[in-house]
């Protein structure tokens, strides 16, 4: 059985010796090294670009700017909803760190001395740098028009990107019930503004892109994407060439978060290789990638109304996602934190709007958790802040009005496989809730707990290949990348289970779309469900061939032939085995072949544009987590010194791999938690560095760290697994924010917790045992 | 539709532009350079072997001998037929030539220095250079003792290797009929020896490979090999690997005519891969290759008899395969030569006995023909000596004894669309057989013809996939390598005509075993046949759901929608068309997704190894060539004044590229005929080289070369076709030789027909118009 066991990842001994190569190892012969070229300003028109000097420096090969861009040969825009993105500014820059020129060059060195030789010449427009002023009617349009994207994401095409608001890059709305009679109806009614800041995903690996284009016109970008089917679709329809002539391929990819999802710098890297007839690598610098892509910062006015009995009534909530310069993912991502707002509860009356706003930043997009940690921070302070109110416990609060199975989401879906309550209830057990926590001289302590539950992408469509080679070993063939979560042993164990051949026997291919059937995205924790799912149904496929073969050769009925181990046998009857070599030997000419098994899994979904119900979510994440932190009050300093978090995993696949992935959330969740953040000072992003800008480290875990998986089987998935990689995320920062403020009353309301803000809250009012209400 | 136009190579503008990449042109990195040091004696014993000035030679990653192959963990032999090769040399070398180390290092040219300094003893032992020679019972053993080989082949495994003879490496026999009743009925009997001897194929890029072994054991290698499939069972076996975990692709190829079959440098740049843990590239130069692999040296004693009226009546044939020091392919090619030694010709009593025996030379393997074109050479000399001896015209002769449609061939079975009468008949009439060559003083001229027939690999798989995208574009994962011969551009026609798609929207994955399923090989002339059977299978079943997704969407019967062009539409209402594109839509959630056909082809035969009776062969090749000779009788030079190729494609799919096909092995066989020779002397090869080895130019191409496509089509080809790559070899020198035997009276009967042999005959006997016998 390779199902629920701790199988090593497939790919460990190439990782720890070093020898793995991502994209930024690879290299193709004649290759160029390519640099882009940022504007400084963050609003303005491109007067003039003169790149006579950089073509003339010895060693560039390839100067591109807007003039290769505007031929007509091209469309010089993408985007995955909103085609709003130019492979390099045309008329206007849009942020500081929008790519204005680039060069392809002999070595990196001599791209990046080119780009000091670029002449550009700006026109500065009034920058809008939050998505409040970007709304006002006298604020200028940074995009003055838009065009949808030509493919994929229908149900994103019939929502309204036009919100009324100025500079709408998307409006989601749910409406459910009688908001305003439920306010009345309410006892007690609580709101409140809260406020995540953009951060970085962190990749440890930039993102980097190797393209070739052929003589005939043909395209291979080997590239760290995490999705390179839809990077295929865009590159297409940038280049106008049929699919089956882009060929995306994605290496081992050393993280991604969100941040490789969707065409980053690859229509670039093509543009650049198309017209330097050479193949050309575009590796980021870290710097670069602070101006790729960011988490979104949003703005959330939460307002809800509770009963005396402590039922939530009805709920208002006013999202502001800060979309930057393109919209990138990010009117999905809005809709999903959108739809998200009324949290993991029952609550018959809603009104939720969720709005993209452009702005002069770094386009916000998707980030592990896809807008619900932005609006679970709001939500889950504010059920603490309800529980003071109404003077109850903040778990016995949330397990009054928590969802369960059968019960209808915010959309009127009826769920299924939710344990919420279970999960508030074994992260409450493992924190020792009840218990007081013990107290210290000048150090507070506190314990806090959040919950959550989040969809995942649908609808959605993955398809595998599995190939039975004659000795009996196998290849999956897959479009979900390995990005460090462990997919390619996760896949490799449901096929050796379905194929019943040792782990070690299968190989897995993932992601290349020229080989590898389409799949749609490595994100929204989706693959070990839908890509599981596909990959299951292929191996069966082979394994119906084979017991079929089976059963001709042992002279019994297919029902009556078991496989197990590499051979096939009467049921009962092992000893009568024939290994599947021997098998293939009797049906092909030579005994040389190969079994082929194919799979297709989709899911259906869809939600009406004007009161955001139908269907969400093919299936739900839910989860929670608790902690006890100990407040320094002379210097504001917050330690977690226990977490727990409990995720349902429907079913475990690999325990190892699947905690590892939820630790691994936790910590970066942490980092949120605590001091990452984006720093704008005058529209120019002022720590796109690993320097200025913290990541959590070794020091920042908690000494106790746990993890919790539980398995409530999802009647979809495989082996009732769903996916384990980001409910773990959202509920860290406001258990910590709440067990702030159990510990000393200070409510911190916008992130990150820092000393100063803790230190300024403990000022305010002196040391108590809860808060009561937040600061801002 | 795309079948019969002459479709422009997919390849060609990437092939033009030089941009196309070759095994030699890619790179890893970290990529290690690989030299050969090879065995300067024919035959010995290995006393010592000091590598320890060549490792400490700067610059040295690796030096690869005996003492890294004898450790248990690999198993060191390899075969396809015989585990009888070692990656370096063990206990002896077995020609001079045989690989006795290898180094590694940073540069081509380190390595070559490398070579200098490592110390070989030998102890020398008799070599044996002639196969008559090996046979004598005082003869020494090349081989101690042989073992079959673990995968394929299963018909040669039962095939007698031990034939009685000394040093034998097969013995194929085929016994049908009373032979000895057969002459004494004849009237006549004829019998003589023929020889061909070795020849190089010449492919412009020598043998290459690119070797990984990753740090978990998995081995990737990029090779010019023409079977990855095989080349990847003997890498499994020789590393004891699963197959899963083996990965050969094959890049583009620049010819291989049968000596880029089965594990040639593969599993030695694996083995230096896996010491040196780098990759490593192995380039042949043109000396090694003529160490690699040459066309079988054949020597074959022909005896027949013939009735009073011209009817064959018995044939007993001996051939002598001169094997060279390992098995390689040889006892199946001797097998095949074998078998074919009756020739296309109806003859009740057979006994055809062919022998593979090593000898201490370059080994020989598959080319162009496959034992074929040296038995032909013996067959069509011999009837123009009967149709001399009986007073008849050759083209009569023949055409009283040709096989057709429904006749039984030498090995019982009964054939099909081999239209040979059709050929000779086409042949005599585009060179005028019925009129006298015009005669000119020391010129003489004569017209000569042959035919002939050849088998296909039998049994065989070909196996494949197509995958539509969600534009209605397609891609095929075959396992056919293109060699040149413009098998992606034949196999995106059958493709673009079942999926009724543009041809320039379908691409070709091929050949990689990772993701491509089974092909057995690019050879025998199969691929148009088997791969495409299984093409159009895979095409077809993508059709199929295709068709019904459509006729779901347009609310009618599948066998009511029409396909043309990228658009369903109800048959006779194309106006009610709809895109691929939108049936793609109407199915998958998002709009995206890809629809998977598979196509397995496999045949089935074998011949009873007592008898040589049984299933030789899928389909049958025929063909036959004639031509006009013009003899210079005072230098002895022969020109070709006019060449007609006649061959049966069953249907031509691509008529540039069949022409083109054809027109190439007609100027290879020139090659042959005139003056290719791998000289040997004291057991060194002497011509190692293209200033020694001569091959064709434009110079010795006929002015008048005329190219004459049969379309008999075979029931079991796709669209009938069959292939065209090889039957054109066989014929053109026995018609050369018949040729000018007509003009001169002298008869060649060993190969090449040089000046000095011509003019030799010229002086035994006076100008005359027709020869009677033969010189040797």
């Amino acid at each position: 059985m390779a199902i629920g066991v701790s199988t090593p990842r497939l790919e460990n001994r190439e990782k720890v010796t070093g020898r793995i190569l991502y994209t930024i190892n690879l290299e193709l012969p004649g290759m160029l090294h390519a640099r882009v070229l940022r504007s400084p300003i963050a609003h303005g028109r491109v007067r003039r670009i003169d790149a006579d000097r950089a073509e003339a420096l010895p060693g560039v090969r390839c100067v591109l700017t807007r003039d290769d861009l505007r031929r007509g040969d091209i469309d010089p825009y993408f985007g995955p909803v909103i085609r709003d993105q130019p492979i390099l500014a045309i008329d206007k820059v849009r942020y500081a760190g929008d790519a204005v020129a680039a060069v392809a060059a002999d070595t990196e060195q001599i791209a990046e001395e080119a780009l000091r030789l670029i002449d550009v010449e700006y026109e500065e427009l009034t920058p809008l740098l939050d998505p409040l002023d970007a709304t006002r009617e006298s604020a200028p349009l940074i995009h003055e028009s838009l065009h949808p994207a030509e493919v994929g994401y229908a149900d994103i095409k019939s929502m309204h990107i036009a919100s009324g608001r100025r500079n709408s890059a998307g409006h989601f709305k749910l409406r459910r019930g009688d908001v305003e009679a439920g306010f009345r109806a309410a006892a007690v009614v609580v709101e409140d503004e809260y406020y995540v800041p953009a951060v970085q995903h962190a990749a440890l690996e930039p993102h980097a892109v190797l393209a070739q284009v052929h003589a005939d016109g043909r395209i291979e970008v080997w590239s760290c994407t995490q999705n390179p089917s839809v990077v295929r679709e865009q590159l297409a329809s940038v280049f106008r060439t049929p699919l089956s002539l882009v060929r995306v391929v994605a290496p081992y990819v050393g993280g991604g978060y969100g941040a490789k999802t969707y065409a980053k710098l690859e229509p670039l890297a093509v543009a650049l290789a198309r017209k330097a007839e050479r193949p050309v690598r575009l590796i980021a610098s870290r710097e670069d990638v602070f101006y790729i892509v960011a988490r979104h910062a949003v703005r959330t006015r939460l307002k809800t109304g509770v009963a005396a009995d402590g039922r939530l009534v009805a709920r208002q909530a006013e999202l502001f996602f800060d979309k930057g310069a393109y919209a990138d993912i990010g009117p999905r991502t809005s809709k999903n934190g959108g739809y998200s707002s009324g949290g993991p509860y029952l609550i018959p009356n809603l009104r939720l709007d969720s709005y993209a706003i452009y702005t002069n930043k770094t386009p916000g997009g998707a980030y592990r958790g896809f807008g619900v940690p932005q609006v679970c921070w709001a939500y889950e302070q504010q059920m603490d802040q309800i529980a003071e109110r109404l003077g109850v416990d903040p778990l016995e609060l949330r397990l009054r009005n928590v969802l369960g199975e059968g019960d209808a989401f915010a959309t009127g879906e009826i769920l299924h496989a939710v344990p919420i309550r279970e999960a508030l209830l074994r992260a409450a057990e493992a924190i020792r809730w009840s218990e007081p926590p013990a107290a210290a001289s000048h150090r507070a302590r506190g314990k806090g707990l959040a919950c959550m539950i989040k969809s995942t992408m649908t609808p959605t469509v993955s398809s595998a290949t599995v190939k039975m080679e004659e000795d009996g070993s196998a290849t999956v063939l897959t479009g979900t990348v390995e990005i460090g979560q462990g997919s390619d042993t996760v896949l490799a164990q449901m096929a050796a289970d379905v194929l019943a051949v040792p782990v070690g026997r299968i190989h897995v291919v993932h992601s290349d779309t020229a080989v590898t059937p389409y799949d749609q995205s490595t994100s929204s924790s989706r693959s070990t469900f839908s890509m599981g799912n596909a990959v299951r149904q292929a191996a069966g496929e082979v394994r119906d061939q084979l017991v079929a073969l089976a059963a001709h050769q042992l002279e019994i009925a297919p029902q009556d032939v078991a496989l197990a181990d590499g051979y096939a046998f009467p049921k009962g009857a092992p000893a009568r085995r024939v290994a599947y070599a021997q098998i293939f030997r009797g049906h092909f000419g030579m005994g040389v072949g190969s079994l082929m098994g194919r799979g297709l899994f989709k899911t259906d979904g869809g939600l009406d544009p004007e009161t955001g119900q139908g269907k969400a979510s093919a299936f739900w994440f839910s989860g929670a987590g608790a902690c006890e932190v100990e407040v320094d009050t002379e210097t504001g300093a917050v330690t977690v010194l226990k977490y727990v978090g409990v995720v349902n995993a429907g079913k475990v696949i690999n325990p190892l791999l699947a905690k590892g992935q939820i630790e691994g959330s936790i910590v970066c969740a942490l980092g949120h938690t605590f001091f990452e953040e984006m720093v704008y000072r005058e529209g120019a992003l002022v720590n796109p560095n690993f320097m200025d800008y913290r990541l959590p480290t070794a020091y920042e875990t908690p000494r106790e760290l746990e993890v919790i998986l539980l398995e409530d089987g999802h009647r979809d998935g495989p082996y009732g697994a769903i996916g384990v990689g980001e409910p773990a995320v959202a509920p860290v920062a406001p258990a910590v924010a709440n067990a702030l403020a159990r510990a000393t009353g200070v409510r911190i309301l916008d992130l990150p917790i820092t000393p100063e803000k803790v230190l300024a809250g403990l000022r305010e009012r002196p040391l108590a045992g809860t808060g009561r209400e937040g600061r801002r």
